[in-house]
């Protein structure tokens, strides 16, 4: 069947077709509520069978980098939008232009919060409160800035770290300091460094701005990180600071034009609100919304990327939770058929250990009730 | 990429394909909760691009009695269900039988309520309100049912009638009579003569049993036909004899062995319901349950068919209302991008007079606010 291009207006975008470079998770959640609207979902994806490409019958094969693949899928597109940060933001941005098809969020907005030494100096600028670091690149720039910091720090990978891949801890007084320089070996991007926080808790938050400017704010929840991956969510969380938070945040994604759905990962360290993290797509701090609220991270992104004004959003629950399903083993994942509660399945075909196979979101009247009988379902699912 | 068939249990079935016969947008929104919960949805229709073969990439393209298709794609599915009722229910119980793959609702069920007397003797047999009727075959037999039952008639087709197509209004103290034979000319399947019901509103209900036998029951709505159409549905209504009509059609359903959603429409009189017409399968009446309901009626059906225990539902707002959008020409649909509410939209290529094209579904504080919102968002849209 061919896709036809439908003609655009100078103004404000009215898309038909919708084009999401990915194909793992948080594309096919994507692709699912674009169908639900009314909109063609188009995947881009290195295979027919990835979670993604299931729920279309559009799927363009290519490699994230392969340029005339991109090319011919970007020219077949209204609109383009992605699940993952790590792309090639000049090469996208120059497509873009070359194809007159927008991608939302903007490529070189994306490619500065790639880099996690860029995303801090962009914190830095709009003065969001974050913690102390350093960009360093070898060991004597390590020791640098365990001088000007303190001796207890956090290297992250400048590039390609996610869910704590690429993650180091430095204790100065504690560590083999020859075993520092390991983590400079095979390293071509360099890492930031910063100040431990030894915080209380970790809190996420989820904003969306359309692309007539309004912004939206979802609910403040407390996420759980085992093993350096998201474990659970649970909200929401009532916190002092929220309202000066999202007026900050919101302030932020304005100033720096920002359309779609962003997650901001906080440590509350029971005095202050610091920002952790920023990742310029849906997250999985944001899956809850799912069932809990009236219009999902998924659905509000699709809308605020293709011209809709984001409508006003309600929480349905005094509580929810989401548990994330991990991979336990390379058996073949077995489904898990009879849980309470919202099972949300990517439908992968291989099982790894850690790696995100699904979730469950819980509603009940309490944050925590709702966690406890989310964990409790999780615990009946062997992967 | 080739679909392999799970082996099954003989106790509990655990599928994994959930085969879907029909292509259009009740198919459609059941394969996107079946893709939700982590199940393949596969589509059984006659075009490529029909709304429902949009949503996966596993299509087969046949017509609803092509024996040789219909068979081939029973044997690749777990579990296999339908949108729509005019089916052949003998050739369909053949061949679940013939591939050993269930079909849910019984086709057989769907072949008893497909005709409208075969659907009233059921009513009857179980004893189950609904206005007085008569078969007919011809002239002489509806002059009979004038006889017994009164002047005021409703003669229906006894199959293929859908949303007011075959229904025709007889007053024989009015009518030219001359005019009545016409209605018998080139129908293989005769009548029913119904007494004609002066309601004070029509309402609906749906109701859930899953594989394990539990029963669930939706909200009772009010909805409005008009031009013999779906035109808006509004909820939750609330009605002195709600528990009762629930009782006793829980019971029904149990006695039937019906397994999934189960559409009832009823007259409301003032003094009594009167089941007007039942529905095998997902129906427009609970559209609105896709954001009024923690769990939409296309979930629940799949969860029932596929065997899921039915979880408690809830109710998420105080009012909720649904619109249909509906074709007023055959000029190119233009899709409704700034509607308030709750956008569905089935991405029909054609569009023609009366044809549902989409809906809009919009929550509030009471079921009247919710309506009135929502007529206000469809008269944004020309279609």
């Amino acid at each position: 069947m061919a896709i036809e291009k439908e003609k655009k207006s100078k103004h404000i975008f009215k898309p038909k077709k919708i084009g999401i470079l990915g194909g793992g998770q948080l594309a096919r959640m994507m692709s699912l509520k674009t169908h639900e609207l009314g909109l063609l979902p188009i995947i881009y994806s290195e295979k027919k069978d990835d979670p993604a490409a299931l729920t279309t019958t559009f799927h363009f094969q290519g490699s994230s980098d392969a340029v005339t693949p991109l090319k011919n899928f970007l020219s077949q597109c209204d609109v383009v939008t992605f699940e993952s940060e790590f792309l090639n933001g000049q090469l996208l941005a120059q497509l873009s232009q070359d194809t007159g098809t927008p991608i939302y969020p903007s490529p070189l907005l994306m490619e500065q919060l790639q880099d996690r030494a860029t995303q801090k100096r962009l914190l830095h600028k709009f003065k969001i409160p974050t913690s102390q670091s350093m960009e360093v690149a070898n060991l004597a720039e390590l020791e640098l800035a365990i001088n000007v910091i303190g001796p207890k720090l956090v290297l992250k990978k400048r590039r390609f770290g996610y869910d704590g891949y690429g993650t180091f801890f430095i204790d100065a007084n504690k560590d083999q300091k020859s075993h520092w320089k390991t983590y400079f070996e095979n390293n071509v991007h360099g890492f930031i460094a910063e100040k431990f926080i030894p915080f209380k808790r970790e809190l996420a938050i989820l904003l969306a701005r359309d692309l007539h400017g309004q912004v939206q704010t979802f609910p403040l929840v407390e996420s759980k990180q085992t093993n350096a991956r998201c474990d659970w969510v649970m909200g929401p969380i009532v916190h002092p600071r929220k309202k000066q938070l999202t007026q900050m945040l919101s302030q932020f994604v304005k100033k720096i034009d920002y359309v779609g759905v962003i997650a901001f990962e906080l440590f509350d360290t029971g005095k202050e609100l610091l920002i952790n993290e920023i990742a310029p797509r849906v997250h999985n701090s944001g899956h809850y919304s799912q069932n809990a609220l009236e219009y999902d991270q998924f659905q509000t992104h699709i809308m605020a990327i293709s011209g809709f004004k984001l409508p006003q959003n309600q929480l349905f629950t005094k509580g929810f939770a989401m548990a994330n399903l991990l991979g336990e083993s390379n058996e073949t994942p077995h489904w898990p058929q009879n849980l309470k509660g919202h099972l949300h399945w990517y439908e992968k075909s291989e099982n790894r250990k850690s790696r995100k196979m699904g979730h469950i979101n819980m509603l009940s009247a309490s944050p925590k009730k709702a966690l406890s009988l989310a964990l409790k379902e999780r615990k009946k699912v062997k992967l």
